[in-house]
Parts: structure tokens; sequence; C-alpha cells
């Protein structure tokens, strides 16, 4: 079984033929594990964000086709959890790749398909570890210029199969005495931010300011933000990037500040089937969590809210790509190994 | 006493010698008017955000001196008086402007200062209902291309003595078929856009969408965004203007996207003291504005927030200034008639 990540914090983990997941949706008030028994257990506990983060969608739906053929082995079972898996969300591309292999593994291993699937998704969960690791290595080359990091939504252990991709490679940066604090986005509307890259900071025991998203815009100004690092969703061929929305006001302001900014995920977030931002699907997702806080209303009934959970940033914008097959430049996004 | 204003809203009002304001900080939920009966009162509203709007606190700090007059009509008290009503908020130059007018009154008329005060008071207000609704009358001017408009907090009838200046204007285009709707930035930490823009807009039955502020970037990038217009809190000798945290992030997008970006104030907003933004003293609020919500914490314990209420806009990113002394252009900024 894979080790425990980043901070000790094991954001997913089969246990006994169930799947044991942290309740994203209930930190930082409380820590509460779910024990998801059924790919409708699965599907939920992805749609409704209690686990999220790219490469952590990835390799839960990987492990909820695993529990599907634990319960269930015939293939018409198997392919409906994994349709069922496929329609939970549509931006992240580590969901689709992690279903892809799924799906092969069961094609081509027809025999004993539980013990089959259950090692591919444990695999494609160490190999997650592994490419989060490999991130964290590059930050010597990624912060040259030592400062505070500006970052947005949650990209540590929590996002990913415990390792994290742009936290793991600021807290990389921070244990090397490059990065000297964090500026944290809240990140409206599900505070990501607030809520899990606030926490996962105090775990480990790095400094961090707390802003609104729109605070962002005159602490670049200021100067005081050395670099910007985020995460991604899905990176199209020609470099078009998705990520969580607010991604692309930061990488505006960083363009106009001439702030490095950085994107950071691995390979598994790289959709070479996808040519540019314009064709990568963007959610929408509902009013009521803009509208509704904890329970109380906070916008008028009514109310018309536009709510995409994710944005393009133009390629044009980014400053270098951080995977776990080396750092990339604009210019060298062709490189064959960052794309599956 | 001056009239109630657009769509019926009276966010304040004399009343038999006390001061009754809605308590902004209940909407939408609840419309709750609240009697304020000693400066202390005032100061409290001003200073919770009950009463909000760089135009509305500095009429409201004005019936303030009026109040504390009507209760001790001594110099000495007056004095003290707006004394502690300037030190209430230090950003909205109109909050001075409003002062110093009762101080020049109280000093200039010694006789009878009760009523000489609450005179002083009932002008202030009656002049910003004028000037809101003189900023009205240069919508055809502003809104050149037909479209949705976007905008930041609230700056309708509740900002100010119940006219409007950004949000007044974009009604006014919408009567004249110049502007079809209104994208709301929800407007964190205090979510005036969501609470009080969308209220107001929906009382006007003016169609809306609320956003949250991040996602304000990708719907710019679209080009759906026909013009943008905000409110102001100063603005400095230069054009540099102060406005609610994340006017800032606008202007460097509209610039980028080419969308004009319209600042639009009274000028009891223009300080001619303040040579440029970089001399504007920025509020800091309190951390938990952030990380609390109606009660209950989003980020956990012992996490440092920075909560700028306003940014500081360079005069370089804003298209026009929007008065009710004309429009003008950043060239034209020069114009006596603004400055005060």
């Amino acid at each position: 079984m894979a080790a425990g990540g980043q901070g000790g914090i094991r954001p997913v983990r089969w246990h006994r033929n169930t799947l044991v997941v942290i309740d994203q949706t209930r930190l930082p008030q409380e820590y509460v594990e779910r024990t998801l028994r059924s790919v409708e257990d699965v599907a939920e506990a992805i749609n409704r964000l209690r686990v999220r983060g790219a490469p952590l969608i990835g390799i839960t739906a990987a492990y909820g086709v695993a529990l599907a053929a634990s319960l269930a082995p015939e293939p018409t079972a198997i392919r409906a959890a994994i349709d069922q898996l496929r329609a939970t969300r549509p931006t992240a591309r580590d969901l689709f790749a992690a279903l892809d292999r799924m799906e092969r593994a069961a094609t081509h291993n027809p025999a004993d398909p539980a013990r089959v699937l259950l090692d591919e998704a444990l695999a494609i969960h160490a190999a997650d570890l592994t490419a989060g690791r490999l991130i964290a290595t590059q930050a010597a080359q990624v912060f040259t210029t030592p400062g505070w990091t500006m970052t947005i939504c949650n990209t540590g252990a929590l996002a990913t199969g415990g390792e994290g991709t742009a936290l793991g490679l600021i807290a990389a940066g921070y244990r090397l005495g490059l990065v000297s604090g964090v500026y944290v986005l809240e990140t409206r509307p599900i505070l990501q931010g607030a809520r899990l890259t606030a926490w996962e900071l105090q775990q480990l025991d790095i400094p961090f300011q707390l802003l609104p998203d729109s605070a962002a815009a005159s602490l670049i100004a200021t100067g005081r933000v050395a670099a910007i690092a985020t995460g991604a969703d899905r990176i199209a061929r020609n470099g078009d990037t998705a990520n969580k929305v607010g991604t692309r006001m930061l990488a505006e302001l960083a363009d106009r500040h001439q702030v490095p900014f950085h994107i950071v995920a691995p390979r598994t977030t790289f959709d070479a089937a996808t040519p540019s931002g314009a064709a990568i699907p963007i959610e929408q997702r509902a009013g009521v969590e803009v509208m509704v806080f904890n329970g109380q209303p906070v916008a008028p009934d009514g109310t018309t809210v536009y709510n995409p959970a994710f944005d393009v940033t133009d390629a044009g914008l980014i400053g270098s790509y951080v995977t776990d097959a080396g750092v990339f430049a604009p210019n060298e996004l062709e490189d064959s190994r960052i794309w599956n």
C-alpha cells in the first residue's frame, strides 16, 4: 500500500476492500475520514468535492473502479463504474488519464479483475507520489529569487496522492531557504486556500498570509511577490492551462509586473489530445456555492450566478511548466516526455 | 429634509433629533433600520460598516456632528465629536470633506450650533443627492458601446445619500438601453456586491449576474464585458484612485483587454491635498473578516491575514472620471471644477 505523504497526510487509502478518504469539506474545523463502500459513494465524494484536486480525483476514481471490481467483477459492471466515474467532473485531465489506464488494465487482463484493478489503482497512486517527489526536487531550479511565493487553491498533499504539486514544490523551496513564506489566496467560492492550504502550511510550520483573491493585485503591485506557482487541471497541447478560477487573473498580473509564473503539474495533467484551451471543457458549478455560505444565504433569492470552477490561462502568460519530467519553458513543450 | 433616493431607498435620515440608518450588515436577509442617538452610536455604525460607502459615511458623520450639537452645543463637545468621527475610518475623502465642512460651519456660526449644524448636514446630504443625479445624466456619454457593465462593491443608493455613484450611472445607462445588464463582483470579504448591489439591482429590476471576484479575469477575456465602472474612496491630485480592494485588479485587466474603465465619484471624493496614491492611507481591517463567516471559522486558528479594505489604481489605468461636474479624461484632471 502507498505510504503516507507530506506532513503524514493520507488523503486516500485502500483499507480492507473499502476506500478511506479525508472528507475535505469538513476541514479545517474537523478532521473526518469517510469510508467509501461503493462506486456511488466514490462518485458522490468526487462530485461534492469531499476529495478534490486533479491528481487526487484521478487516484480516487481508479480506486473506485477497483472497488467496483471487488463487488462485481463482471466486465459490464466494471465498464459501468468507469462510465459513472468519468461523468463526475469534466475538466481535470488526471481523472480521464486514470480511468483510461484502468480501462486498459481491465481489457488486457480479463482474468481476476478485482486483483488486477486494485494493483493498477495502487500503481497509479504510487506513481503520483513519485511524481510529487520528483516535482519537489525542481525547487532550486524554480525559485531563483528568494522571497514570498503566491499560490491559489490547494495543491498540497490534500490535492494529490500525498505529496502535492505546487505546494509540494513551494514547501521544498522553503526547506532550501529559497521561499520565505506563502501568500495564500482564499480561493472563492469553496475556500480551498483558507480551509486546506492554510491548514497544510500550519502542519508544515511554513509562514503564510491569507488574503482575499481580490487583494492579489495590490500585493503583486508592491513588488513583495517573488514568484507565483499554481497547479493545473488540464494542460492542452499548445500549453494553454485550465486551473482553479482566478489563476488567469494571477497570470495576467504576473505578466504585467514581471513576476515569474509557474504551472506545476505531473504528466497525468498534460493532455496531448486537447489542442488548445478553447477545447478544454470548463465545469460550471451551481450558483448555490457562491450564494450560500455555511447554510446562510448571502445573496438575495433569485440571483443568477456565474460560477465557473476553472479558467484557462493562455500559454503566452506562463513562464514555466514544472513537472516530474523536468522544468520546461513554453518553447520546450514539444518534449515528448511530458505528453500522455 | 432630503427626499428618498433611487428605488425609494433612504440609507440615512434625520428623524426627531435622532439619526435613522439602514443596518447594511443585515441585508439582504433582513431590512432593519437602526436609530443612532449619540456620536458613539454613529462612530460604531461607521466603523462596523453598518453604514458604508464613501459618500454615505461623509453624510452620516455630518449628521453625527449635528446630533452631538443637539445633545451638547458647547464648542469643545462639538470639536470632540468631530475628532471622534474623523478617527472612524482613514481612507474615504468624503468623510473628511464632510467633517471639514461641519467644522467650518461651527466656527463661522457659533450662535445656535444645533440648528446651524443640522442645516449644514442636511445641505451636505442634499448636495450628494444632486451630485448623484448629475452623475447619472452622464450615462449617454459613458456607455458608448452597448452591453454588460461590470462593477465591484456597492455604489448604489446604499453607498450614498440615496442616488448612487457608479451604480446610479449604470442604472441610468440601463434605462437608456445602453447597458444590458450588470456583472456584479461579490466583493470579498464583506460581500457588498452579493449582499447589497444584487439587492438594489433586484429592486430596480435590472438583469445581473453575480460572480466570485476571481472569475472577473476569465469573463473579461471572453469579450463579454463592454465596460467597467466603479466608485472611489479617494482620488488624489494626480488621478490615482483608492477604491474597494479588487478595483486595481479590474483596472489592470481592463487595460490588457481594452475594456473602457470608469471611476465614478462626486467632487467630495477628489482630494487636492493628496498628491498621489502613495499618500492615501489604506485601511487594514481585522483578519476576522476574512477568517470567520457568519460566526463560523473558515481558516485555522492562528492564521495571519492580509486584509486591506482598499487598493490604489494608478491614474494611467483609468479611462475616465465620471463626476457631477462632467466626464474627465485623465489629461483633463487639472480642471478646477473637480477639486475641493
